[in-house]
């Protein structure tokens, strides 16, 4: 590939907060064309969990997301503390949102939330034997709910365009093909 | 469930643009909490494509992206513009990135950039009997080289982190499931 990366010349910070930090890039490419303003998002790294009870139940959580105005059902998830490690904080986060915890835990590739604007990193995780530890304990205005629903029926959800977030339709997939209960058929 | 919208009482433009728009919004909780800010991102509708070949090989398309600022292979993507269908759209990006149209194209279930984050929708498409009828028309600065690559290849880059944007890998499995290539064993 003669593909090359741009160059940075200047970043300018439009906001800088909590939740979001957005840059202005002024970058050059490597046939000299100049791209300014080039929008990226800066995010602490996000962690979440295909969480699987001692049934291979999937564990999703229900909760209003004020992008998308809905109620969405999705995997527990949240963002790495400073000094955190993503295994520390998906288990913090999944004992948070939902009192579980999960006998296993197995690390799936990390891939980025959208390469094309953000910068931050998500970390995907396997849980096995999941189950109920304790109580929620939930910031306040966070209301979650949470339930363990089988394969065929978070598969139904996806095909029906109910489960909306893809940064976790696309683990439950690779979580699936991880533990072998989803394969490819010999292709044509 | 007892889970409900909260309440949106004020909107703030934090930057409007051809690119980026960043919203914050002043929100109520059903229990009243305030909510203040919380950042929403607006954006056009975003398509891409799962575009197979006459050999059910997958086009992957590779160009440098600032966000993640690597080299990334995804598939042919892009914006809806005003008053474009999103298969119209989708065709368009095609044409444009590749040179590529496909004999078929059928709509998968769109879902969201990102329910917590994002108020726009991406419209996910399969394209059947993908190839090559004219030469690509690039954007100034934009510089995209393509190739179709194997299922089995395919899902390689995917399980080893090489494909990193959730967004297409979310419907490279959805794609395969539907065409009857990826199924579930049954569950124990």
């Amino acid at each position: 590939m003669t593909l090359t990366r741009w160059k940075l010349l200047e970043s300018r910070y439009i906001l800088r907060d909590q939740w979001v930090t957005l840059r202005a890039d002024r970058c050059l490419t490597d046939s000299g064309i100049s791209i300014d303003p080039y929008y990226v998002l800066e995010s602490a790294d996000f962690v979440h969990i295909v969480a699987f009870d001692e049934h291979d139940r999937i564990l999703l959580i229900h909760q209003y997301r004020h992008g998308a105005q809905k109620i969405s059902p999705e995997l527990p998830c949240g963002m790495v503390d400073d000094g955190e490690s993503p295994e520390d904080a998906i288990k913090r986060e999944l004992l948070e949102e939902t009192g579980c915890s999960a006998a296993g835990i197995i690390a799936l590739p990390p891939f980025s939330t959208n390469p094309a604007r953000y910068a931050n990193t998500v970390f995907p995780f396997i849980g096995i034997d999941t189950q109920v530890t304790q109580a929620q304990s939930l910031d306040s205005g966070e209301e979650i709910e949470f339930e363990f629903i089988s394969i065929p029926e978070v598969l139904r959800l996806i095909a029906t365009g109910e489960i909306i977030q893809p940064l976790h339709i696309s683990s439950i997939y690779q979580a699936l093909i991880h533990r072998g209960l989803l394969t490819l058929h010999t292709v044509r």
